[in-house]
């Protein structure tokens, strides 16, 4: 089988010799004409100068009369003067001044005389209440230099300086090609060995939050005459290219040698976790970049070497980056040879700032649209320890973060749910879940990580939910337990249940898939296990874990297991026929010094709301009060 | 003459009865479907849920071969096991995995025999290397609540969630009626009378910004009938109304009239400046918003009315305002009738932010351009004193502010050519400027207001310029001058010089206009009249100031006076004549702390550099060095 290898090329240096070689290439803007109405957002290209200037004519600055203000000297309450019609002119605001008139008098100090006379009970300077001309703009002046972006009082500031259009930076185009045997284009249903093509929309868009505009070309084969056609194709359309995936060493991977024949090979390899297998070149003065396929190293190296391209090509400075300081909530390790980039939920409890690992490979997505922030590990580190002091880049604004409920623990749609409710009320802060375990929420709710913590964890000498968690672990008070709802766990199992499973006993024969350690279900099975006499060790699949209901579901369903232990609306969810066995209590422990807080006591609030109680008979399987 | 007069309602009593009636109407979003791809920065209308699992089926993580795992136990370095060709698949990274295949084996750990066997030097475990089924998103997983701003990664969740089609809050529509019979549409070439309309844009943008489009109307005649037809025309097609203009209470202001004929008048005048003759109102379900014809007061209502009315619509939280403390930098004088709204620049010297008030009254945009932040003055306080540490709301990002260079003093186009040539040259930083005159940038390098000052004090006995302010005002230091261009002043007078300007005694006799209090344009006036025994009660428009040499100029060309001092290509822009006076010089004043600063550095590179000469000697009137 071919092989190729990788260089492991450090970030910085990468970076710089890519960057050096871009830079040199000229890559970077043109310029192009918008009027200015839809102008907001660009970027000027050169300096704006008013055309005119604003006023471009002595106006009036009020509604009254229009004189020459030599002809008031003299007037006031006390010695009010009278001005017969040829002397003054009724205008309103923004009227021209008459010839020979060289200011106003206000309404409320003319009086209205039969005959068309005034009287005026004040008299005014030359060029009171008039707007002269260049008051606000003179013509010739600066109102913007290079390189300003355009906001919308800019807009009106070049429209009243008489420019209708304005120079800007033309928007960079890149070309993306996506490429694979096995991809196809975004569909609900794709077929077995079908990957859905989405990096492409991802990448478009964060494109377009740069200022750079995406054109995606048709998904190409992993054939080498056509991938080549592509990229001359996109190369000749466009400022810069992407290229999709096709960028490790694996035997269809084209890019690098693609790269070669088409212009220069700069890097192909690079020491950054995940991100890894990119491909770094240019042809003439367009950058090609190699992005890996799995969607979250590919969002590294578009970070890392997309975005400074576009900076670049704008010839702006890179953004200094939205950074915060938090305490590392576990310990993370790290290879030696790679930067790595760890995506991280950040949660505010207490006022102290606390950042958890996601779990999740580079093929996880949802690690990126769960994450706060991004962690960043030097080469040549091993890790991190639980309670070091953090600098977390920020992917969300800082006070979505700050305002944020924690909840943490064992999986249930409801926190979920419960969560949707509170937004469809419009409360602006966001719940952060994340599948712990119900041993995770008292660990976490413990060391202070989250506001509350789902937990229904069996106590098996007393054969009671939670209480005797609570006793051994907050003996002096530092959580709450509040009371949430019953539901029942059971065995899910294909429908017709064909293996006829119905006791623990039956676990020995058949495939099974497991929760996590620390899951409340998995401690739940150990009991029942225990109960029955039966060892994990005769139970296949025992060390098969899954974090969450659905994901149990999700493998029975793919048959990959035969049964797994959860509840009924995952199982209901993936068509799977439901063993009930066991009812439980599903408890949130909360944060002793949080339970007055407006978040939590709104999340409370839902979890006893007719809505949620509504959407849990729907999925069933809740034994809610009513 | 007819006048109505306006209610003077404060601005939080506004807020909470139009809010409060808007609520109460039922005003809100309703939903549509879009794209996934097309969705960025769109909000959730309801939860969405995945469609499918992501990955669907079970995926090989790696290249390499599949294989059933139990077929592999025992292989090792040691002991490499042979597969015959039947007991595996080769497949690459996303391939399904073949019935009966759980495991695979990654081709870095195989060995290609001649027959079509392998050798492998590894075992592998159920579902190693495997992306089994779910492993990212589990079909009826919730991907995202109501009501989140959709990101790129999101995108991609959705899209490997097998969800094409987002619900999402439709943007409203806000229609927009420009009124007035002096109303024109952008031009570069308004007739005298003519007022250029470039309101709606300014808050078509502004409305962008929040997630609304605007329908813009045709300009409407200021004729009642029209007006009202027009409002129904937008009151039907729209979600909200906003008549520009017509909401004060002059003879042809009818705004309050028709929202009244058409629902309910809630408000009309609010205790704000700018901004106070706004009108507030509601048919059906539909907010009417009168706005104030000038830029900035409209800006103001907005900002407090219009932007609350989104926030309404799309019910989400109304965002914290991004604010910093700031030293106040001059005293600044407020009425008690009004919440006043006081555009604000900043700067950030030596560690300490300060807050300088602009000037320029609600009709001047360009305040707004130029504004960094804006401070709030409660209704009841009379102003605030120099020193004083006050709030202010920013208008641009914290960072751009902190970096900027603050250059100020006397007015010369060359401070924006550098600024100019900086941005060209891809500084990141920002040159903001005032015309304080010289005066101004002495205090205002004094008191630790400003980087840099441009000065162009003539000291009338010495007869040097610049040198005796350094001895009287930075005997012990604190800054430094450093040397600037030569340029030339003299009189602007029209085409031909009709009225024969040429000495100082000339001004005896024509209409002159003069530069501020503390510009050194003003000051070398004064020496030169002291010089000619005239005195300044005998220069007709001795009193009438403008900030700027194009003020200056424009006021010329205008009519508005015979003669001005200032620099020629101020005179030539204006096709005035000009009549050369004085030679100077104009230098620059650095706060002796910051001399070193980068941005400085700079700064004072561009003023010695080639391109900064060459823009000076087409503008003409400079004495630069070779």
């Amino acid at each position: 089988m071919k092989h190729n290898y990788l260089n492991n090329t450090p970030l910085e240096s990468a970076q710089a010799q890519f960057f050096a070689a871009v830079t040199q290439s000229g890559f970077g803007y043109t310029e192009e004409t918008v009027p200015a109405a839809d102008a907001l957002g660009r970027v000027t290209a050169k300096a704006v100068y008013a055309a005119i200037s604003s006023p471009h004519y002595n106006a009036s600055a009020m509604d009254g009369i229009a004189v020459k203000a030599a002809d008031t000297f003299g007037a006031s309450e006390a010695s009010p003067l009278i001005l017969p019609p040829e002397k003054y002119t009724v205008v309103d605001t923004g009227d021209p001044l008459p010839d020979g008139a060289d200011a106003v008098v206000m309404v409320e100090d003319v009086i209205t005389n039969d005959g068309g006379s005034v009287k005026l009970l004040a008299a005014v300077s030359p060029f009171q209440n008039v707007r002269q001309v260049g008051e606000d703009i003179c013509m010739g002046d600066m109102i913007a230099p290079t390189g300003t972006v355009i906001s919308p009082a800019l807009i009106g500031a070049f429209l009243a300086g008489g420019v209708t259009e304005i120079p800007v930076k033309k928007r960079p185009t890149f070309g993306i090609i996506p490429t694979g045997d096995e991809i196809v284009k975004p569909t609900g249903a794709p077929k077995k060995g079908e990957i859905i093509e989405f990096n492409s929309a991802i990448f478009s868009s964060m494109l377009a939050g740069w200022g750079a505009q995406a054109k995606v070309y048709d998904i190409v084969k992993d054939k080498k005459d056509l991938l080549r056609a592509a990229a001359e194709t996109a190369l000749a359309e466009c400022d810069a290219v992407l290229i999709l995936a096709g960028s490790s060493a694996g035997r269809d991977d084209y890019t690098s040698e693609i790269v070669s024949s088409l212009g220069t090979l700069l890097i192909h390899g690079i020491g950054v976790k995940p991100g890894k297998p990119a491909v770094l070149g240019i042809a003439g003065s367009k950058p090609i970049v190699g992005l890996p396929g799995y969607p979250v190293s590919a969002i590294v190296i578009m970070e890392q070497f997309v975005k400074g391209l576009t900076d670049l090509y704008y010839k702006r400075e890179r953004a200094r980056e939205d950074a915060v300081s938090a305490v590392l909530g576990r310990r993370v390790v790290s290879s030696l040879k790679y930067r790595e980039f760890v995506r991280v939920t950040l949660g505010s409890v207490n006022g102290i700032l606390a950042a958890s690992p996601l779990p999740g490979g580079a093929g996880v997505i949802t690690s990126f649209t769960k994450a706060d922030g991004i962690l960043e590990i030097p080469q040549n580190c091993e890790g991190l320890e639980a309670g070091s002091k953090v600098r977390v880049r920020l992917l969300r604004p800082k006070e979505e973060i700050e305002t944020a409920l924690i909840v943490t623990g064992s999986h249930d749609p409801l926190i979920d749910e419960a969560a949707d409710i509170l937004r469809q009320k419009g409360y602006g802060f966001r719940v952060s879940s994340s599948h712990v375990g119900s041993m995770g929420a008292v660990s976490a709710v413990k060391a202070g990580l989250a506001h509350m913590g789902a937990v229904h964890l069996l106590d098996e000498a007393a054969g009671t939910y939670n209480e005797a968690m609570m006793q051994t672990h907050f003996p002096n008070g530092g959580a709450v337990l509040v009371k949430g709802v019953g539901r029942v766990q059971g065995y899910m199992v294909p429908k017709g249940n064909p293996l006829r499973i119905e006791t623990i006993e039956d676990l020995r024969r058949v495939r099974f898939v497991n929760r996590q350690r620390g899951a409340g279900t998995r401690v739940l099975l150990d009991v029942l296990l225990k109960r029955a006499g039966v060892s994990p060790a005769e139970v296949d699949g025992y060390r098969n874990e899954k974090f969450t209901h659905t994901a149990v579901a999700a493998s029975v369903a793919a048959g990959n297991a035969d049964v797994g232990l959860g509840i009924y609306s995952a199982a209901k969810m993936y068509g799977l026929d439901f063993i009930p066995l066991w009812n439980e209590e599903y408890d949130f422990l909360v944060n002793e010094n949080c339970i007055d807080t407006p978040a939590v006591q709104a999340f409370l609030d839902v979890l006893r709301s007719e809505e949620l109680k509504n959407r849990l008979l729907e999925m069933g399987g809740y034994a809610v009060e009513c």
